[in-house]
């Protein structure tokens, strides 16, 4: 019972795994936000792309006339992706590096400055921030992740 | 020899990892029907977007014309799409609550609430069945990816 | 602190979680290198989507003219949602695959066939070669996924 308890718990119980789960925790939480702020926008801007979703504001063509784009709808949606896009990454390559031994304080701060960069890259997409506010923040994450990368590949090559 | 394998074995000998596996498969494996859905639709309907995947249907115009959106192909796609914002997030912190040690109770609780939830969005985002059918499946599996990042979060916590 | 650090290398001392971590760092670094590609033709083709991205270009109707959308933008971008869609499935259940103990030269054989099939999809993609070239290097590379998904389940099964 105790030998099993041990094994459950033995990487949470890992400095850099807890701290690898930490900043995970946040940036997915933070990813699935986006979902709230594109329905916030939907529904403010009355911009829906479903028919069901706009049964609502009546039939025919009074509803109809919501079946439409608008720009903070789609700004949001291009946020949502961008996160996927580079925090799914983020997640399978820190998961492995978190496991490939690394000092807790480099680990810390490879997890810190992505988690970081994103919420900024956030900021500046949603204000929107003059460019390159939205670039720069968007290539600090993407190197951490790439930094992560060489130090799993190093350790763990096995081709 | 013995230990390496006990090595290899010993999170797949948990419980609450058992359950996280079957379920993170199974959510996993229907994401991936989605892009049979969507290839199903694309054929039956016509509708395609790159330019050499209409070559069979002959040269010039006669292709041409194939190279167009339909609402049930895209359809298909928002499902995909929203597939990967929730269950990226419930793969990812799925993983992690895993490892922090809950009941298996609680945690089958979650895993399958959440996987039943995603089994509903589809049908409700497929068929179409009316609002809030498809809000609520949406919110429940969201919910639930919540209630284990809190527990993540409460059990790791090292910022 | 032996313990500790025993603890925290074990995984990474398996031979196939090693493979896994060197296949999956390989893959997630080629779908991230689908956001350079998409950089390339944004500024290659001056086709951009986000106004503040065109800030540069002057102001008024000389910047506006470039938010538009151009046909190798959006088939990079189609090829990194193809990624997304299906190196995530992968990473997920290649992780529980890895910890289900399989042979190395059968989990190798998995690892080698889907990152060859990935690779060679996006050369598809982008070239663009005639189907079933994408078609198949797709197949090939969902194959394997499944392949990996029934030896969980088969391992794992606890629902």
């Amino acid at each position: 019972r105790r030998a099993e308890m041990a094994k459950s718990t033995q990487l949470i119980d890992n400095e850099v795994f807890r701290a690898y789960a930490t900043y995970t925790a946040i940036v997915l939480l933070k990813m699935m936000l986006m979902s709230l702020i594109t329905a916030y926008f939907r529904i403010t801007r009355k911009a829906f792309v479903n028919p069901e979703d706009t049964a609502s504001f009546g039939k025919g063509e009074s509803a109809k006339k919501y079946l439409r784009t608008d720009p903070d709808v789609e700004r949001a949606r291009r946020g949502h992706l961008n996160d996927l896009e580079n925090i799914v990454p983020f997640v399978g390559i820190g998961l492995l590096y978190a496991l490939s031994g690394p000092e807790l304080s480099t680990a810390l701060l490879h997890f810190r400055i992505f988690t970081g960069a994103r919420i900024l890259h956030t900021f500046a997409y949603l204000i929107p921030l003059p460019q390159p506010g939205r670039g720069l923040s968007w290539a600090v994450g993407y190197s951490v992740t790439f930094s992560m990368a060489y130090k799993v590949l190093k350790t763990a090559w096995l081709l």
